[in-house]
């Protein structure tokens, strides 16, 4: 089944938006899990059992397990594997490279590890994205207005009087002729959703910031999915960390359900 | 020993500005070879021996390791370890997230892969970057000028006349306050190399394209290394592959001597 088809039954099924980010510090999990062989993949674990059912997609940053040299790639795939095969995975990298170089990064996102969908890095240009894009049956969300306070720095340069950002959807929605990109918008800019959701069209929006970053959950959900289009809210350390006692998973659960009904409650 | 100085070291001792990309593809290296435990560590130390008096660098690209999933990054911590001390080595994976992941990212980097210098993409702004630089003793090369076909879409972009590429090369200049930042420029484009040598002041380049990408080396040379600056001159495939046979180490050594040699020719 194609990534997108599965995420739009995904959210349909769960009638859900949220997307918990599995960003996972091992300096930031329950210390008692500590005895465990695979501390990491015995977290995740606990917080995939704890929120399946709430969430449309899992996002795994790449960075908090590549930080743990192979141990963490061991924990990386072994989480990818228990995630249940009818959740969306979206293993978050941010890669961007010339041609042959992405073709090695699309391979070890998209063979070695099996996710469903990635995000990419434009800066480059098409060259960059291609080879993602060709695996058909996978869904690449290119960066364009990131949730980071400096994001504005080169993302709201304008040029004939359109900042990089809209630059960069207008150029994505072109890139996509296999109907597999989407875009990263943060929440943290509400005043620009509307204006990038109006230039992409349908595609679908990963969309971060809306937890520890305070971005504007009503215009990421309003805006996020218009016209029926797919978005996915993104939270991760909100969701993951509120105990670092024996209840985690209770309390992840518990963070999990309160995202999941305010996303629900904006969208109706 | 700081990673400038020792690049600095290099160059002087060795005379040279070349660096070799091990951009090791186990599709492209000779078949013979596959017979060993680790083909890939097997083909790297061959060339690293073949290679090692010529160079003021090596440059590894992540993605060539990471789309051999487990295996790849054995072979790239093995890598790693083995090339002399005294030769930098550049862990090529243009990364680039919130302040946050790009600690990971760098943790990943300087602190488990023990890289001296790496490459960033500046999409996201001073937050990425950050994390980075705090590695005092370390070397980031942000990404201002690419190399490939594509890099113009959005690299050229002007804001107020001035485009892109040169609106990150002043950036990186301000952010430059631990004087362990550079710029990654492609000599595709000679035309632009001297503007953002202006505009950059004494900071390092790295300089990719000379090889199969068939750039421009005398403008690589002369603005890359202009007023003293550090400049390193990558090139990969076209050094590392000219011959699948048992030669190939001697082959890749004509080849890095025939650089090597136009470098120098170019330098004076």
């Amino acid at each position: 089944m194609k990534a997108v088809e599965k995420l739009a039954r995904a959210v349909e099924n769960i009638d859900s938006l949220l997307c918990v980010g599995l960003d996972t510090d091992i300096k930031k999990i329950p210390k008692f899990l500590l005895k465990k062989k695979d501390p990491v993949l015995a977290f995740n674990k606990k917080i995939v059992d704890a929120t399946s059912d709430l969430v449309c997609a899992y996002k795994l940053n790449m960075a908090f397990y590549e930080a743990l040299g192979l141990s963490g790639i061991i924990s990386l795939k072994k989480t990818m594997e228990y995630i249940p095969k009818n959740v969306p995975v979206v293993l978050d990298g941010k890669r961007g490279d010339i041609g042959n170089t992405a073709q090695k990064y699309a391979a070890a996102i998209f063979d070695y590890f099996r996710a469903d969908a990635t995000t990419l890095n434009p800066y480059m240009g098409e060259d960059s994205i291609l080879p993602f894009s060709e695996y058909r049956e996978k869904l690449s969300f290119v960066l364009c207005l990131t949730s980071n306070p400096t994001a504005r720095e080169f993302q709201f340069l304008k040029n004939s009087g359109k900042p990089l950002y809209l630059q960069v959807a207008d150029r994505v929605k072109r890139w996509n002729k296999n109907k597999n990109l989407g875009l990263v918008v943060g929440a943290t800019h509400p005043g620009q959703i509307k204006d990038i959701r109006k230039a992409a069209g349908r595609m679908p929006f990963l969309i971060p910031g809306v937890g520890s970053q305070k971005g504007d959950l009503g215009a990421a959900v309003k805006y996020g999915s218009a016209g029926g289009a797919l978005a996915l809210i993104n939270s991760s350390r909100e969701i993951i960390y509120p105990s670092s006692g024996k209840d985690f998973a209770v309390q992840a659960r518990l963070k999990a359900i309160q995202l999941y009904q305010s996303i629900n409650l904006a969208r109706n």
